[in-house]
């Protein structure tokens, strides 16, 4: 495992893993064991956050993801705000700055920010002086998905050390390919990104323990975990591609591909998936696929992040 | 009465009334009875359904029923998710199949599903392998609004044994009629469905207890309730009707026609009502109008079929 | 202070401030201090309105203001149903009328209302039975706003008795100018209305203790506060102003301008702003302003006036 490169100070955002070392994330991903438990009881609820308001603020439509966090902080009995920018005063020419001052006037102690631009969730994070969890800014980070994939393997093969995660696809514009590209190395853990030349970004190789490839069978060859990413389809217009068919074709996670990988690897998505586009239908629900068990272990994950940010002591 | 026709297997879903017995429809009017006690308390709260969630899925818009079943989850301390298909992944074409998956693996413990698919919450009921109440789909169905109809006429008249109900308007476009017509004679009553030709449908004169007519004078004369359907205006346009004019010349519920009903008849609209168009504006206000007191047993009626099929016992 | 004009009887809604005494309006601010301990402690919430139901309906969009509400209702243990024209039965053609008393039959407790028409509160009063809150109606009347900038003006001198209030901008289209030019007197303190010509009814300067000018200088000499309002850029299309340069050049609350000011004057806007038009950035961010303490206070008195109407006694 990587050995932690700064001192002890606890982070007080999840904007990106920059801040984070890896003891920091392993105790992130063994109190999400514990919140995993709570999940698995009758009454899913317990009052950690009573008292404390957390903000979803969308500024880019995610249902999913943002019923995942509000699900996470009601369950530990947070009041919730949702603030999607379609409907605020975004529209009548408000600056985020602005915005984020409102809010947290309004005494919100925890900011939930998706946003088009990279690196709005630091900002939001400066504006505001409060925890900021970063579920999605651009194309630069999703620190919780990239968490709760870690989290998936590691609940498969009892760890990440020595072990190997190809993730397929359109890397260049993918925040989840480039939150575990930063995240699974940190746990011991090799990557191996993998797409159509146009869409893979050199700058990846350099970081450790991640190699850059366009060939899948390479990519996928002896990997426990491969990760088919959710192509948008707008990268057609885009000149990146010359036919879906073409990219299905070479690039496509199904049950020869997969023959690549190494027995009893499973196979991730960070959804929602097109279905027969960048992952065959078989194998999405094939008995390799973990990819319900990644949805519900974001539960988990968002719920410990949550705690772990708000009111956990060292 | 009708004898109940299944044994005594308790249905996990409320699709529409083919697995409900006449015992297990009765113990649910029962039940609201003690819910609508709850809500006449100054704190209209109990903790039946603590730490559950209750996700409202409209892939439909109807603020009025979704309101009306968040409030009853609350009511019942559920925590609810609403999930609203227009801002929903949909629309990056994910199936209804992976967006109930994705639900049901954040820890949905029930659905409440309005579709304008019929059939559609019976998929749901399948894929999530949940409770799910039917609040609406397509033209087939909309059983809670039958029953908080059921529950007001018996509320008024003290069983439904032996009564006479009329049903006026778009029978062939209704799932308010089609649950009715499905539900009231289970209860003992008899139901006359009446509108123009082209909006009423043979097939459901062969259901037991109902009978149809084109002519409103005979479906009224006698009856114990008599309900008028929302008219679509757009069927002007689908060629189903000439004019509305006429429409409401032969088929609205005014004055005139009640005097064929039974004295002490009440008078229904399932909302949100055409003034002076289905019905006029003096019976909706008059004291023979039951329209409020219908919204205030769906209440009622949709607390007791929440915890009948979330945590009833037998 | 004005004497009391009306007996003692306790206002059952907060329309506008017609039936409120000094008496009872001094009580709401004091009220509000105690809302601002809660809002200080590290668990911002009390039993005050458990089981009771508040409905934010708005049938114009202000997330802003909404927020603000939900969060005081919830803060106080309220539930909180959240009724959007845009997505509601509206669009079916229902009336206010009959979505209100749909509304009430759901037993909402209380109703926070923003609708472009003015009187629209009043009519929710009149058909709900309820106590309502008026959240903006038209040009009419926003009573919290007005509120909220007395207990921030008061925290700041200790009271409002002989203090000075200059409004700068469009008093004509503005609910924020007019209702503070009710309340403001009613509390001792003298209000400056100033604007263009074009933007300045002569109605306002009828009112006791408020004077109406067109000279920015005039209004903010020796002023004890300054609010700037929110400049509607659709005015200039209207006619009502030839440019905006031309007005910010006149109008704008900026350091030049405030040097006419009291000595330690405050400065105010209702949000969200036009930097650099109605109000220059330094003074929004310096430290004359009170804008975000506006915000925070807002709390605490949206609190205070949901306890006074839900449940505060004698």
């Amino acid at each position: 495992m990587t050995a932690p490169t700064t001192a002890g100070t606890r982070p007080r955002h999840l904007l990106d893993f920059a801040d984070w070392t890896p003891e920091r994330l392993t105790a992130l991903l063994d109190n999400a064991d514990t919140m995993s438990q709570v999940l698995d009881r009758p009454v899913r609820k317990v009052p950690a956050l009573q008292g404390l308001t957390v903000c979803t603020a969308f500024f880019e439509n995610s249902t999913r993801t943002r019923v995942s966090f509000e699900l996470a902080a009601r369950r530990m009995s947070a009041d919730v705000v949702s603030f999607a920018a379609g409907a605020s005063s975004l529209n009548k020419g408000e600056s985020l700055r602005d915005t984020v001052e409102v809010l947290t006037a309004y005494k919100v102690d925890a900011y939930v920010v998706r946003h088009p631009a990279s690196g709005a969730a630091h900002l939001v994070a400066r504006y505001s002086g409060k925890p900021v969890i970063n579920a999605g800014d651009g194309r630069r980070a999703h620190p919780t998905q990239a968490l709760l994939d870690a989290y998936t393997i590691r609940q498969e093969f009892g760890s990440l050390e020595g072990k190997t995660v190809a993730i397929l696809g359109d890397i260049r514009h993918s925040r989840v390919a480039r939150s575990n590209a930063e995240l699974l190395p940190k746990l011991g853990a090799r990557v191996r990104l993998c797409g159509p030349a146009t869409l893979l970004p050199a700058d990846l190789a350099a970081l450790p323990g991640v190699t850059v490839t366009t060939d899948p069978r390479e990519a996928v060859r002896g990997a426990h975990a491969v990760m088919a990413l959710r192509l948008q389809q707008e990268r057609m217009s885009g000149g990146y591609l010359a036919s879906l068919a073409e990219y299905a074709d070479h690039y496509q996670v199904n049950a020869r591909l997969l023959r690549e990988a190494e027995p009893g690897a499973i196979v991730l998505h960070p959804g929602p998936m097109n279905r027969d586009l960048e992952i065959s239908s078989d194998v999405a629900d094939g008995e390799q696929s973990r990819i319900l068990r990644q949805v519900e272990n974001g539960q988990a994950v968002r719920m410990s992040v949550l705690y772990h940010l708000l009111v956990g002591r060292e």
